[in-house]
């Protein structure tokens, strides 16, 4: 059996723990996932590391909105740091999905990219946890993106 | 018996504890509070640590106010990679609240930021403290805010 | 006896140690002050350390100048989080203080500014050292400045 | 056997593996190649500390890409905080290759940019793994570049 | 003897380390310099940290060239959190010289102030390493530079 870590907030404006747990339990029949809901972003790595040391998850995946302000950016980075060090403590992988409200003009547009970028990430968890480090190796430097269409490589 | 830090600054142009400390008294009827005041936000970090370590808090929340300059915006990231840090080498949640003085024109507004998200976010500390890691599950990607009201989730 | 560390710059315009050294001697009679003078702010974290770890010190203050560039400020980022990992690695405080070359047009401003903030830290340092965790309590919260005139409490 | 870690990404849109990995096995016969391919460049640290740590590789390289928007740049200020830090852990170089695509105005231009770096950061690998500390020492303040081609020394 | 580390980059246009190393050895006699030299300021760190540790120097001088982009300046700051880093975790000084491309118009005056820095920073080493934590106190606020004339102190 898998254990996977799901941490998501209070904060984000969308429900992105559903999609990835409905990416997980198609791919993967015997994933446990563990929940772990925190208040904003700045809460999520000490949940993803308590996820990985106290309840055993073999990989984690969190789910972050970020604000548009510069306090917001700066929040952001702090985050991408802890996240880091979780994984570089752990040894275990820490998928980080995060939607920044920059990123679109329409409501519509962000969901859109929520979704999406979350269903995604998903499946590069279930590919990193169950494959390996090669799992990725043949889509490598082929732009593909999370939330937008891939941009594809550049040709020669 | 629940043991729990609070720290905050002589800095701050409010009393973010006075609101803090009833929530919780209110809500957990065997609750110590452990108090803690430092100068500014960059001396918070070892305070919550020590809490943590010499006072055997179980959580902690801080309380902090932030200037409008540059210099201020850096001393804020600093101290948020310094909580994330406190957090990832305790295993426990710093519930880590702040108020920035270019959020609001006038010092009414502040006030009222001040109090509302140093209350609500006690909440969420009883939440985590007293119900764990799925206590706030349900209003996960709820849009959620503290300072201001929620602004709700995307639908879509 | 208390050991206390004092870690001043050969860059800063001002004698910032003195101040603070006579503060210290009057308000603890048996204080023992250990002196450690580097070249700029990113030489100060380790010398901090070093105060604590290899002489003895109860407590560190730290006394920095920041130029205006955008490289200054940077340095002083990297400044303000060593110092947090020095506190953090340590469980003792190290209070931390910066004058920065934006903050006033004059000299002669300039000079007010490192002197009063140097002071009156000084007067935090053994406040937190004498009287311990809740010494700064009654205090906290009152919009306390240094290097300016405090700015008090925002009033409901 | 020397063993040797290379990590890239889905992200990047040119490959840039296969030129290192050409330039790494014509230098060194013996070399064993050992692939990571993860999503982003956030996800690149902890892939580089289990190629050292799990996989036994004496070094490593990594391939990013990192896009043009303040989020793109203050992830790429946390992967490179996240790989002086797994160095630092492991006494191990990691040569960090990453191409911005705010480098250049066209695709053609930021294609030759990420092969010409990759190369030359391949050959700067063999000479730390092969020849040590010095090997380096006959180009040191020559301005050599990697994605450009060199703008040399400043004469007196 | 004394074991002195020297770090430079291939990146950097003016040879830094033969005005380090001069000054060194007329200063001290029995001074053993240990060189190392990586392609560009990422890679100080570990350089520094490992000539500490696997080669016994008792102090390092690392001597970095910044360029002037965005990206250039967030290397930068990755460097300096990186060379507290390996203080904090060698209690060993390392000095950090830099020279960014943005200090000057043209590159007679670029090349003065890299020659400058090194010597009066090899001069802070050589006083740090041989006569301790006051060998720089009578210089302490004196608005000491390197790279530029001294600017000297604020007189009250």
């Amino acid at each position: 059996m898998r254990k996977i870590g799901v941490v998501d907030t209070t904060f984000s404006r969308v429900d992105m723990a559903s999609p990835v747990i409905e990416v997980i339990k198609s791919r993967i029949s015997d994933a446990k996932i563990v929940r772990y809901t925190v208040p904003g972003i700045k809460d999520i790595p000490v949940a993803a590391k308590k996820l990985i040391e106290e309840e055993g998850c073999d990989i984690v995946i969190t789910l972050g909105w970020v604000g548009k302000t510069l306090t917001d950016k700066l929040s952001y980075l702090a985050l991408s740091i802890g996240l880091i060090n979780v994984q570089l403590m752990t040894n275990k992988h820490v998928i980080d999905v995060t939607v920044h409200e920059d990123e679109a003009e329409s409501e519509e547009e962000l969901y859109k990219i929520a979704i999406d970028r979350s269903r995604k990430h998903a499946e590069n968890l279930v590919e990193l946890l169950m494959r390996g480090r090669e799992a990725l190796t043949k889509k490598a430097g082929k732009g593909i993106r999370q939330g937008y269409p891939d941009v594809g490589p550049i040709r020669e």
